[in-house]
């Protein structure tokens, strides 16, 4: 699907000829009803912070060529289709910064249908995109949840749409949701695991994190029984390999408010170890807020870890967890009464001392976060410490986003963006 | 794709059971990030203005088969995905009016991993929406354009959903626009249109007008010639056979701010009218505003077909014609400057004796619309007066409805529903 804005978040990028950076991109898609022959283009004014394009001067790319506006209007068989994206190249040498811009565009199209003095309609647009600077080499690996767009998938994106977003901002890795991304979970189509394998394929993307559930108090009258715990983990765990996964996080039903897992998590874990080792697949229980790092439910995972000697169990820890801010944003099914909120939305601010300590455990981090600003200022998690700490620490796994803010249309692709930006520009500042 | 609010649109309606309605049916998207094991859904509140059910009542409708929330909490291989519909019903004897409706409801699921105290967890959402009552028997035939869809298609909708929409408002006929949406327009891949015709087959639909376009002013340095012009037409000609669409509507470039059509016109026609015959295509020219019935232009058009005598050559009445208030939601692509409107927005307040003479010679009627507001009253258009022009004259053409109104997300496919309602209140009205 395209996006709904005219000027699309994907795709805004500055463009490197012979090793120097000598413009910038941005994707459009056709803003009248109709699709129309290229020769009725007339050109598009670009405004990015200010600075100003004229209409003639952007180059034009439809349908895999490249025009000039004077070309495009000499053109016999090109189209711009209301299904197909143009992308519009303006010289800038340096191209734009890092971050958050403010692009305006007027599109011009000649409508022969409408009288001649009226006929070069205007089509403005404006949005807000961010430029994603390329990944810093070695050390940390991008990755990012499908999680980041609840409410999004199914609605505006398709799940090529989402790796089409990853692979643009330079990730490599996917992680998704077993039981909300595997149309026909837990039985899919083996058509539907041919084309997702063709797609990684296609987007050089990697699967990183299956996140699964083992719902212990999935019926009313009696909780799962450890048999069928490791049931479903099993399944989850054959259908993450299936897909290529090499980890995988099983959310246990809890039993308090500080999120012990159900008594069952540990047998129906060690019964799965081996099948785990024969996958090569990592389980990894998961660190959430309200539970900080310092505490009786994590040390019952680092215990298992050592007591089995297992290397196909490990920690994956939720960025939740150094919160310094609270979120007051809502949170789908939460109902906060007499103005509490609920623990986990509190700021945990976790050491990041705890952090390095624990880190030769950790497989996986899951990059929470709720709001970055147009400045890459994040409101709630202090990523300049965590980057520094994973780096200090020589951690090289996945940081995979997790952007769990307002549900608007379209936002959490946005702020995806800016945390790439953000993130990758602390890892050069410290690396 | 499913619609981005919890509550669809498509899919609300009544429910017959042995020739009497007993109830209505909400469809609902899950609100939840992952999708759900049956055995967890735990009720769904429904209020529908201002009634309320409580949360055990209404019944369920998951994977195919409906059940009571009791043996919806008793599966074990039921499901509720996100990608996947629950239909819900309740019990109303008579059921709801035809017309608009608010409706809220609060879906309640059991999320194991949250504490005990906190697990059972509500989604409340609301909506207003629309009853469509059945067509009226005989008479006017009813069709949707995707013109209506504007924005939405390609962004949140598919062609398939366009379908399914037309057709779940018992709609019978698609309109659409060549260049807008057929893929590889003009040489769309043969797997497209054999998709096409099977979902047309799905959803029980008829191909009804297709929009064309012929570009007089296609480039900057020279008019198109008439042999440009008609291999244009003949081209869309077979490409609207091919898809089984039985009127095409030619959109001439025009050479005035009374849309005259470019010279060109007459010859173009004439040429394709033997090929228009063989395919058994209507062509159809618009009646658009600002230009009227009693006009030169549309008396050019009534000349040419008492001239040639073909029978395949007909008018195409656009509804706009009969505005008699004037439209300031603005219009892509045009400027109004100085507060003064474009004139095709202006009110033409064509009169019902011009149409009822004119009706003979009228194949098709683009029932166009800006708005209809909950009453069911259309600020701009007389659908009074015009249903009962048509219904006066035996007409039994399609009127396809074509929303042109702000194009917010959803709105125009609300609007239709709207417009359905109204349109077969008033024929049942005079029938």
């Amino acid at each position: 699907m395209l996006e709904r804005s005219i000027i699309q978040g994907r795709g805004f990028k500055n463009v490197e000829e012979n090793g120097r950076i000598t413009g910038f991109q941005i994707v459009l898609r056709n803003p009248n009803y109709r699709g129309t022959a290229a020769s009725l283009l007339d050109g598009v004014d670009v405004t990015v912070d200010g600075e100003h394009w004229e209409s003639h001067v952007p180059l034009w790319t439809l349908q895999g060529k490249t025009h000039t506006l004077e070309s495009l209007r000499a053109t016999t068989d090109v189209r711009w289709q209301l299904d197909e994206y143009a992308t519009i190249t303006v010289p800038k040498p340096g191209g734009l910064s890092a971050g958050v811009h403010t692009i305006e565009v007027t599109v011009y199209l000649r409508r022969p249908y409408f009288p001649p003095a009226v006929s070069r309609s205007a089509f403005p647009a404006s949005a807000k995109a961010t430029i994603v600077p390329p990944v810093p080499a070695g050390g940390i690996r991008h990755a990012v949840s499908t999680y980041s767009y609840s409410g999004d998938i199914y609605t505006s994106m398709s799940m090529e749409d989402v790796m089409a977003d990853i692979a643009d901002m330079g990730a490599t890795g996917i992680e998704i949701l077993g039981e909300g991304n595997i149309p026909g979970y837990p039985t899919p189509d083996p058509a539907w695991i041919d084309n997702w394998h063709a797609m990684l394929e296609r987007y050089s993307l990697t699967p990183t994190n299956y996140g699964s559930w083992i719902d212990t108090a999935m019926w009313h009258d009696r909780d799962l029984t450890e048999d069928e715990g490791a049931a479903q983990l099993q399944l989850d765990l054959r259908l993450a390999s299936q897909l290529g996964f090499s980890s995988i996080r099983p959310k246990f039903g809890v039993t308090s408010f500080q999120l012990d897992p159900h008594p069952i998590w540990e047998g129906v874990v060690e019964r799965s170890l081996d099948l785990a080792e024969e996958l090569d697949i990592v389980i990894c229980p998961e660190i959430h807020s309200p539970t900080p790092i310092k505490h009786p439910v994590t040390q019952g995972y680092i215990d298992f870890i050592e007591r089995t000697g297992s290397k196909h169990f490990k920690l994956l820890v939720d960025t939740g967890i150094f919160q310094t801010a609270a979120v007051d944003d809502g949170h789908e099914g939460i109902e906060v009464e007499d103005g509490k909120r609920p623990a986990f939305l509190e700021p945990l601010a976790v050491p990041m001392a705890d952090l390095a300590e624990v880190l030769p455990h950790v497989h996986f981090i899951q990059a929470k976060f709720f709001e970055i600003d147009e400045n890459l200022h994040d409101l709630h998690v202090p990523w300049e410490d965590i980057v520094k700490t994973l780096q200090d620490a020589g951690w090289e796994g996945w940081l995979s986003s997790e952007y769990e803010g307002r549900r608007e249309p379209y936002r959490g692709r946005e702020q995806v963006r800016r945390q790439h930006a953000l993130v990758r520009q602390l890892q050069a500042k410290h690396g």
